[in-house]
This record gives C-alpha cells, structure tokens and sequence, in this order.
C-alpha cells in the first residue's frame, strides 16, 4: 500500500524538548495533528537551516493545533549536547527525538540503507494518526517550511470541511472546489 | 531502499502530446531532468487545476532542459478526449501517459489499492534516471508548481557544483553552504 | 472448471447510468437475467459500433427481464464524458461500468495480460448468477446482438421448460426436442 | 492469459471422416484456418442438429480454406458407428475426432468437470495456430453456423486487410472501419 | 497394498442394462457378490466375444447370487446404441456402466495411461466389497468365462465354510483341505 | 500406470533348481517366455497342490519356450528342504527362487502389508521382459494350470501374428480375429 | 540412544514351541528376564550348532527365571519343518519367533541391509523390557552360550544388589565391588 | 545398516601409550586387527578391574597381530595421571585415546545420551577397518577378556580360511564347518 | 542478544567440594552472586596457577556473598583425582563441576568447536542469575583474580545503589557518578 | 563457535583521529595489534571516564604498536563535537569510529537490542585479525585500562614466544611456563 493514508507504526523513543528528556510514542502523537520531521544527522550543515526555518514557523503551527517531532538515528544526549551549542538549534522549543534504534526511521521507510541515516523527509499526521502529506529531498536540497504550512492549512481545511477539496496552489482563504456529476469533465 | 536515490523501473505506455500519439518508454527519459506528475483520473475535480498550474511553468522548465510527464490510469485515447474538450487541460503540451495496465503507477509505488487510480504524487527524476525529489498529497490537496521548480532548481545546482548544497528555502541566486569538518557543530 | 455454469465472482463498481453515477455489485446483479458486454476502452472505434448495436436491442431484452451491464477499464468517469460527447454512446440507457481496478475483467478471467484493456466478451447470466453463454471474438471483429438476443431467448426457455432443449439456429416459436431413451441414436 | 490470442496445444487423435480412420494432430491442424466444434457425446439429442447445421455450411467453408473438427470424448469407433446409423450424422464430411483420453478438451479447457463431456464450444483458430473466436453455450442451447461463418469471414477479412476492422454485425462486403487518431471520440 | 483384499473405491456411473437407463453406485454394489468387467471399447473386436461369452454364464451366476458390471469408457448412450445394433452385444442383460469420466478405471488402476481407455479386466469383489480376485490379459488375449465361474465357485465356498480351501483346479463337489499343524510339510 | 505393458524390475536372487543352488537375475530371464508364480509360503497347504499342477505343465510350458519360476519369501534353503521332504514339492524341476529379502514380491506388488509373505499371484512375462497376462487370487482359492497354458499360447500366438487377435475361450488351433474398419459395430 | 538401556519395541509374531503354535508379543515377554538369539536362517550350518549349544543351556535358564526366544526370518512353519527333521534342532524346547515381515530384526537392528536375513546377535532383556547386554558376531563366528549364562548371571545379580557392580569376568560367587568416593582413583 | 560389516569412520584423538603422547586417527588403526575397548570414565570403579583383565591379554594378542584401543570420554591428560597413581592402570601397555569431544564415542554409537559417557562396549576391527564382533553390557557387568580372545581368534581364522565357518563355543585347534548344498537340514 | 544482561540456562551436574560429590543445578545457583570460571583441562599448566589465584580470594569471596564454581569437560571423578594429586588444586575449597556432557560449556558459548574442551572464560552472575561481567583470554593467557574481584565489588556497589555508576577503574571506596541531564557533555 | 579465536568480520567506518576525518575499514586494522573499544553514547557519563583512562595508556600502547579504536553507535560527526566541547575527551588521540549503521557492533555482538547503542565491551585483536581476549561489563561497570594493558602485553608475549604460556596474573618480566607432558599434574 501506498504511504498517503496508512497509519503509523508503533514505537516509543527518548526526547529532548525545552530542556528535558521525555519518552515519547505513537499513542502520545495521536489526537493532535503532528509533523515528523526527519534529517540525517546533528552537528551537519543543511539540517541545521531547516530545522531552523521550521523553528520560525512552530508559534503558528502550535495555534493551529499541530505538534512537530524532528527525528534523526542520534541520541537524545546528542541531541541535548546540540542544542546547547548550536545557535540556530538553541531555537527550538519542539521534540527532537533520538532514533538511533532506527525504529522510527524504519517505520516511515526512511532509514538510508547502509548509512544509519534518515533521509530529509516530512510527514504530516493528522489526528487519526493516518499520514496525508509526505515530501523527501536529496541530500543537498533543503525543504520550506512555508510551503509545509500551506499544505497542513489544505490538510485541515479539506478534513474539517467534508465535500470541499483544495485545487492547486490553494492559500487559506480562497476558493475550495465542490466535486459532483455536473463538474465531469467540465474543469 | 528508500525511493530517493533509486532508479525508474522499466516502462512502455502510449503518450498524448501535441496532437500525436507517440510510444514513450523508461530510455527515452534518461538523459535528461524530469518530472513525473501523477494524478487519479481525467476529468475530474482537482487534477485539471494542478496540471494547468504546470502547464504555466512548462516554457521554463523546458528552458531549464526538463520534461514533464503526466501520468493516470486512464488510457492515451480518454486523455485526447479530455484535452479536445476541456479549456484548462487544452493548454498542456507535456506528455499525458496512458497507464490503464498499472505499470508506472506501481512503479513508483503509488498505485491505491483496490482503487485502480493513482496518487496525487510528483517525482523529480535526473537525467542518470534516479529520483531526487518526491511529494505526495491525499486527494483534496492540490500541489503548487512554484514550489516544485525551486526544488528542481536546488537539485539541479547542486549536481552541477559538486560540493555544495543548498539550505532551507533557497532560491535561485542566493547564498549556498560548502561542507567542512571546520562547519561541524557550528551552524 | 469451464466458465459455463460458474457462478460470478464479488466485485463493486461505479456505474454511469441515465445521467447518475450508482454503484452495483455482483448481489445487484443476482435476480433477473444478465449481459456483461466487456469492450476495450472509450473513445475509440469497433467498441462504439457493438454498444449502439446492443442499445438498439436494450428496450426487448429489458421487456424479457434481462439487464445490460458494458464493462471497460475506464473509470465511470470517462464514460459520462464520452457519453456526453459521441452521439453513438449517448444514445445509451444500460449501465456502464468503471473497472479501472481489473476487479470484473479478471474475475471474468478476460483481461488481456500486459495491455490493461478487456477483450471484446459477452457474458448472459441467469437469475442465480451462473453463467449460462459467452462469445468472444478477437481485436477486429465486431459481435452482433441479433444473435446475442436469440440465444438468450433459449437460456431463458430451457431455463423454464425444464426436459426441453434448443436444437441448432433455433428461433422463438420454432420446435425444441425432449431428450429421453428412445431417441438415443434416432437423430 | 485469456483463450483469445493463445496457440492451440500439442495433441494426437484418431479422427472419423469419409469412410476412414486417420490420425490428426496440432501440426497437422496449421497452415489454414480451422473451426474446432465440441459437443458432449455421440448418440443424443441437440448435438446432432448441430452438427447438421454446420454439415450445411461446409463445402463453404472448405471454398473459405477453413477446415472443420467435431470432438467429443468418444472414441473413433463410436464416431463411425454413429455416421453409419444416422441420417443426420451421416451427411457430415469432415473430422469427428476421438477424444477419449481428454487432452484435447483440456487443452481448451472445456472439459466439464467430474462429467467426462465436452461443453458446446466453438473455437477459430487461425493459420498460425492462434486462437480468434470462440464461443459457449450451456447444455440446451443450439448453436448457429451461420453466425459462425460470419465471424469467419470478418477475422479472415481483418487477416488480410491490416489497417481496417470489422464493425458490429458486419457482414461481407460492407464498410469496414480505419482507426485513426482522428476517429478518437468521433464514432 | 495389494489390490487383493482391498475395498472398492466410491463411483457414481450411468448404467444401460434391460433398455432402461439406471445409475449405479459402490454402495449398490455391496450386499452381493459382484463381477467387474472391464474392457477397452464399444464396436470393436475382441471385447464383444467377451461380453456375449459371459452373457451366456449370466444366468448361472445370477442363480449364485452373482451381479455383473461391464465397464469401459464409453458414455451409456453409446453402450445403447451398440446393444441395439449388434447381434452378440444385444444377448446382454447384465450392467453396462459409462464410465467415460474415468472414475471406475482408475478406481481398479486399469486406465490405460495416454489412452482414455480401460484395460482388458476382471475382479471379483464379495458382499463387502472387498476384491477377492483379479485377472488381467493384454490386449489381443480373450478371457475365459468358464474359468471365471470355476473361481467364483471357489471364493464363494471358502467364504461359506471358515477353515476350508480349495487346493490347485478345485471343482463344484471336489476335496477342499483344511490347515492344521499336522499338515505342515506333509503335502 | 497399469501393471499390464510394464518391464519387470531388476532383482537378484538365490535358486533352487534340479539339485543346486543357482543366482537367477532379471536379466537372466528376459531373451525367452516366463511364468513368475508366487505362492506365500513352503510347507503350507494350498501351495504345494498348485505347484504340483504346475509341475504337470511344466515339460509342455518348456517345448513352447517357456520358463516358470515359483517365488516365495522363504529363503532357497528352505526350498531345498521342502523338495527333500515333500512327495508333491519333489516332483519340481522348475526355479524355486528364495525371496526373504522381498524384493521380487515388491517389484510385482504382490507383498501382503505386515505380513511378509507374497499373494497368490501369476505373471506371465514375454521376451523383452514385458508383463502380459496377470491373475491373482485370494488366500483359500487355488489356480489352474491349464487355464495359464491357454492364455500363455494365445499371448504368444498373438506376438507372432502381428495383426491376428484371440477371441474369448480361443485355443490353439481355433479361429482368431483380424480387426479392420469394416468389422467396427459388426461384432 | 545406544542400544543399551533401551526399551524392546512392539511385536507381534507366531512361535513354534513344543509342537504348537503360540502367538507371541513384546507384552507377552515382559515381566521376567529374556534372551533374543537372532539367527540368519533355517537348514544352515553354524545356526544349528549355536541353538543346540543354547538348548543344553535352557534348563538352568528356566530355572533362573530367564526365557528364549530364537528368532529368524523364516517362518513358523519352516520353523517347524525345520525342528521335525533336524537332530539338532528336535532338541530345541524354548520358543521359535517366525519373523518373516521382519519386525522384530528391524526392531532390534539387526536386519542385514538387502538379505533379508537377521545378524547373528543376542540380546538380554530384564523384566522391565530393558536391554542390558548386547553381543554380535560376524557370519561364521559362532556364540558361546556359557559366556551368556555368566553375563546374565552377572546382570541379574547387579538388579538384586544395588550399590553393587560386578568386576571383570565375575563368575557367581566371587567379589563384587560397592563404588563410593573412597574408592576414586583407588583401584 | 548394522553395525556388523561396516567401516569405522575417520577420528582423530591424542593417546596415552607407554609415558608418550602420540596422535592415533582411523588411518593409523587400519592395516591390523584391533580392539576398541570403551569404558565410563577414568578414576572409576570395575573399569579398571577390565583394564587390567585386558591388559592381561595384551603380549598374546600382540603376538597375533591385534593392537587394543581404550577409550573413554575423559583427556590423554587425564589418562597418563590416572596410569601414573593407579596399580591397576599402571600395567597397561597399549593405547588410552582422548575422547573428550566425543568423536570415537559417537562414531560407534555408545555415546550414553545426556551423560558425556561411553557405554562398556567392545569392538574388534579387521585389518581392513571392517567391524567384525561387538559386546556391550551394562553399567555394572564387567567383560570377560578370555571370551574375547577367542572370538578374535575366530574371527582371524574366517578370514584366513575362506570356505570354512567356526561354530559355537568353538576354540582355537577344534574342528570348522565347511558349508554346502549336501549339509543343508543335515545338522 | 549479547551474554551480558542475559540470564543462566538450565542445568544439572556432579560437583567435588571439600570432599564431597554433590548436585549442583542453575537453581541452586540463583540467589546470591556467582562467579563460573571456566577452564580447558585437569591436569595441565596455566589452569592450576589459575585456579589457586582465585582459591586465594575465596574466603573474601564468601564473605562478600559470592559463590565460586570451576568448570571444565572433565568428569567430578577426575576433579577429586586431580584434588589429591596436585598441590595448587589441593587449596581450593569452592565447587569444581564436571561438564563432561559439555551442557555448562555450550549454554554459555565457551565450547571450543571440535576439541571438546572449554574457553578460559570467567562470567559474574547476580543473584536474579542475570550476567553482568565476563572475560575470554586465548589459550596462554592467564586471568587476574584481583582484578575480577574489583569488577564484582563494583557489580553489586551498582545493584545496591540505583541511579549511581562506576568510572573506570573504580576501587571499593572510591567515588561514583550520578547520571542526570545537567551532566550530559559535562565530563 | 566462541568469540576467541575468530576473525574480525568487513567493515568500513569514519573516524575522528587527531582533527581529521578518515575511513578506516577492518583491512586497515590487520597488520598490527589492535583494542576495538566499545561504549554506549557520546555525552554520557561512565563512558568518558573509561575514554580517559584508556587514553593515558594510549602512548605506551603505541610502543608496544598496539592502535587503539573506540566505537559508539554516534556519527563521526558527533564524535568530533563531544571532542571539542569535553576536557576529557579532548585528550584522546585515537581513532574514534561513528557506527551509526550497527555494522561493527553487530559483527562483535555487542549492539544492546532494541537500545541501538553498544555494550561497554572490549576486544584485543591480534595483527591476523584473529580476537584474542575480550571483556564487557554491564552498564553502570568501568573498565580498568592497566589490567588491559597487562593481558595485551602477555598475548603479544606468548605469540612471540611459541611453547610458552602466562600463568595467571602474570606482569611483563616475571616467569612464564612450559608446558610438557612431564607437567601433567604436577603443578
């Protein structure tokens, strides 16, 4: 089966949010809409700048009601030991979670085979636990967390409104699309 | 494997493009970047509103050396149909694949099933045929084309300058990083 | 075992009829007598000139009780589409089914392997799901529902005269034959 | 794979015709077309009307080049002894082939099962061995030969003329279609 | 196992036997003691000086309590037809079973293989349905009926009288012996 | 496949014939006609009187060509023994062959389960070693030699009369059959 | 597992014992001491003169408690014949097994592979059905029975004194040892 | 197969013999006849008692070529500190192999299952590594070397006597057996 | 899993301490700390210097709790031996258990593969039978005792008092670690 | 088979070593002696102190040509910036390899399933590959670098000196033995 509408898997793993450890698992994810946000590996270079960018937009996404997880194969302890040298790391106020059992990244089929790392990959969970968006980039691409918002926005909007649905490059607030017999090839 | 860095599988499948039918196969893409852009079915709802989205940047990515290939379950013939008598869909001149035997679409794994319709998912393919980007969405969010050029844009510089990447929301003509062990830990 | 006298699989499928979108399954069918007339696609050449002929006879066959079911792997979607747009299909008040998914070809056992496309078949069911005649002709020839309809009016006869049976190019009205012992031989 | 577009197999029998016993194979079965005619067993009730009916047409078929073979699963003995006493039987100039150990019923899977009898199928096979047309009917339903060398006539038509097929009760020497991209969503 | 002891496997057949059709199964068979006998094929040559050998030892083994069951496989109706055209085959008024399923031949492991017909036969199985004893020729050598009337003798006394047998070409009214320790050696 | 038309298998064994000890293989037997008569067990009761009636065939069995060998799963010891002291037994100058190790009664299929001892079995084996004409027999029933000779003739009449079948009771110097196509249904 | 310390297996077999036939089984044997003297076969040559070695020893075995069973894989009547018209045998009163399925060879493994003769072996067994002793010699080794009578003596002692074993070639009466720690390395 | 008749299988173990250690394989026994003498364990109690006995045995059977190898499962270093404290041991003369991984044990099949152990078990080996006599008792029922010495002499004299037989009890200068067809139930 | 954290497999064994022969078992070991020293061979050279390092620190052993028990494939028979003999094993008064059905070795993976004897491997257990501490040396390297007495020390320290932990080279006394948050990346 | 004794399996890793990244694979480590040294995680608490403590003995080890290599489950990555921010692990000039795929730790059997971090286990390898001692300690365990050193340099000793052992707590300088059969249970 296809990624887009399976739901996660289980496991449980250490966090490092705001100072403390925490355990975390997939019962805890479900209920609130959530991002996983995966990266290959502390003290590296693109990671760091997404992971900032994505720190700029967590006031708006906690408004809307959504978690973020950042996951790599490090340690909590490393994780910890990052954030309290790396000015952009320091930003972060979401879980980041130690992978370095490769549960999670396996679990998302995201686990780079050989390397111990996970790919640069995003999925957006809503509160079903069932995934609805996902987007990997190689290597050397960074993601946008603004354009992440705006398909969590879609997501929501298109969940929260039954018999509506978002065409291409929708922003909140416009215009939605009814689907219906008379529509058929008429678009 | 994880689908980033894996190679397109073997395909054949009649093509409408330009008022022609012409047979496209997985050789005649490599050699070149480009997309493959799935959607469910014609002449329905959403599909019509992303791939005239694409349609508008077609011209550039042409410009840039990239081809596009539209791909659903429906066959080459209900695909000419849809473009005589829809306004929006008129205005394509990429590729539109018949894939009603399910090959490309379980290709790259996006065949729902049960339905017998693809996802809405985007694949960004380089010319060695290996994939370097994906996206996909569930079916009432509609994708933004803009946002899919930046990241060809990053994938493209980054295989052409070897040893650099490009960071969080990078766009054309801004700042990339260079990777050193001087860098680690410190951004 | 043969497909005469085999009972039809499950199967759920959107059908285009008179101007709605309906599902029917396989407990729909089951009750009155039926035609699964299977065409290869939408939109092209010999299929078009087989669903008028058969439309043309639609009227008598619902007069004896027997309902008519095209089948193609276009979705129900497509055939609204080719419905509005070619006077032949619109002419049309059977149902047309979506078998994008290869649920009722394969279950028919009348996909052709590697195309995704039906073969050109006529199945007539009887009351209990069983198939009691079937015809299939290769890509260029065209079936002919005069015929069709005469061997449907046997089924139905043997079907209600039980120690009955149809001898060769037997038409409504003429002599049928009752087996027994002493015309062993005698024929 | 379906029966329609599959070679015929390998098989050996000992066939009845005119006055003389001689053995028929696959092999000899090629380089001409050829109708191969099941019925259940000598010595009953519609098989012979059947057989007479097409008894009818074969000094037809044999100026068409198409050769005709009646199977059942008793042996060549009984098939002789059946031309000797019936009057209807007695006409028939062509193969009555002894299928007493199967293999030819199974090789169209025809073979009704736990039964021992052949069903009331029909089959063309071109002059490669490829199988073009066939059709069954239950056990109380005649055929029509006729109609059968209607569907001849067209799949040798086809044969001969590639570039055109045969419409919906075509009949010698009416119009024939060209499939074109032009023709697409026009008929 | 050998086949000498053993139980008649389940069989369901077609009987033609005094002008009437009845069915006959294993559980018909036991109560009595029974003859199965097979043979190759209707109309041929040395099976009818069989057949009309033992028809004319019927009635003494029907006296005996003896029921007899021709066997081969061709369809009752062709069993009827023979009866009724030739002069040997027509003093039969024993069981004439079809077995042109292969049921019974392969029952007693006497099918021919490649052939679809049974070899040339006998068994004699007692009230229980157990094979007491068999005899088998190849196919140019013609059974002895006599000779099987001399056994069946035998198998009946030795089942009537516990402690007795019948020593080498025993005869009705002769010397039967009976095993003890004082006979060991001294024959 | 049947036992009838099989090869005999290879075995080795210890004889007792005419006062010595012999090695008797099965290729020893082929080049020539032979009896293989299995009895179950020396100084018992039925068998000596069949071995006896045997014995009185033997001289004639030997003018047409034919060798007879008796098999038991006593060892050839014990054969010589019983020859000693038996009046019956020491009236035999055929093979005696010592089969304690089972191997020629399982090559025939006539060991009895559990028990270790042969059934009452004949075999009638031609020049290529190739089984024809089988009987066997339950424990009390004796055989009769005579009725072996007569079916032994009309075997090998039958070899060397390529085209000629015996009728049923045939014996040497009565008629025999020449099947043909005008003799079908004519018995 | 070793032989010694095993458990005798099932059997079932017909003895010749005193001018009778018994049937003897493995529940019949437990409950006293045993002895099983396999032999190759009746009518040789060292057997005879090993059984008779055995018989001058049987009646102190009585009186021990101790039974024989001689065992070969002739049968009860060879057996039989066998004590009739041997000297040496006609002095034999314990039991003969006729093991002609050869059960109890294979039960005790002493079957020589494709003779279908037993080893020259014997086997004591206490009452509880365990073996305790084992001796086999080759072909022309002939046992030596008083060397059995002093191992069993030994053996039945050692089950009546436990904490007591019996040194090399104790013979009744002499020393035994009583092992304990004091004694370790002490002899 | 039994044990009589086969080959010792290849070992390889470190032995104590006359205050060396030297290595001893399956190669090095073949040539001459030889003993395999097992026992439980070293420092035990009637062990030593048979030790000794067959240490006895030794200059005799060395004279007739034989060499002895005990075995138990403890080390050579074990074995040279029990010969240098025990009077017993002391005196033997031949070899004391290692057998603590269990090879020599499992090769002839005395390994006491769960125990580490060998059963007190005797094998005599021809020159051509052939086993030829085997005893085994159980835990406290010593051997007697006189009785195996005259079964090795026995045996030696088969070997060198072809044609003649040893029977029971036989000893060394008393009369052999010379089997033939005229003693056959003669003894 | 790893050895370490894994808990001791059953087991059953004879044990010589302080003149006794007594049963030990993996339940008689739970319930206090154990130490399995294991060794290849009584008898030989780095062993005893081993061995009589570890009796120099069994009284503290004992009164810190600790149970002390030797292990190699020699039998208890040959520990007792070895007791008397040798001056350095003299000392020792903890348990020496004989594994010579090799079951002690193999559960904790120290069966050296093909020679039957063990590894010089030394496993600390806690009283739940869990493993916490072990060391493997090659074959001539001799252990350190008092440093396997720092590790125990160390061992139950841990136990007694959760949440603090032992640096390196810890000695009885000496400071320990509390593991928190604020420590991480601190030392 | 046990750990001691075995080869080192393939790897290839990177390493932090002296301000640099380098890749070292296992045919880098062979030629010398070499400690694999394994801990849980960067940033934690027991493993910096072993670190250290290793570290000052890594000049000496140096001498010897002994390298070191310490091993987590961290990337290099992390390895380097615990190295920049810790006073003790500042100090380390060997190899630090980051296996964050699992690789070396599962080839030593040491990775702490479900955890993904390593056991606290060390590993001497000789300059073949071969593993020459080994230790773990549970989790809240330091080692002891001296008694390291110590078991190094009596491996390196008895490698370079063949026929001599280390008896137990053996210091560089002091006596060594030589095995010899004149030993055996002597010491």
């Amino acid at each position: 089966m296809g990624i887009i509408g399976s739901t996660i898997k289980p496991f449980t793993a250490q966090s490092y949010k705001a100072g403390k450890f925490v355990e975390v698992s997939d019962t805890d994810v479900k209920g609130k809409w959530a991002v996983f946000f995966f990266y290959p590996a502390d003290f590296t270079f693109v990671c760091p700048t997404e992971l900032e960018d994505l720190a700029d937009q967590y006031a708006d996404l906690q408004a809307m009601g959504v978690e973020v997880y950042a996951v790599s194969t490090d340690t909590h302890f490393s994780h910890k030991a990052w954030h309290d040298s790396s000015p952009a790391i320091g930003k972060i106020n979401y879980h980041m979670l130690g992978d370095q059992n490769h549960v999670i990244s396996n679990n998302f089929g995201v686990l780079r085979e050989g390397q111990g790392l996970a790919d640069r990959a995003t999925f957006v969970v809503d509160p079903d636990g069932v995934i609805q968006v996902t987007e990997i980039t190689c290597e050397g691409v960074g993601r946008n967390a603004v354009e992440l918002v705006r398909k969590i926005k879609a997501a929501i909007y298109v969940r929260e409104h039954p018999g509506q649905v978002c065409p291409a490059k929708w922003e909140e607030g416009s215009e939605t699309l009814a689907p219906s017999i008379d529509l058929v090839g008429k678009i």
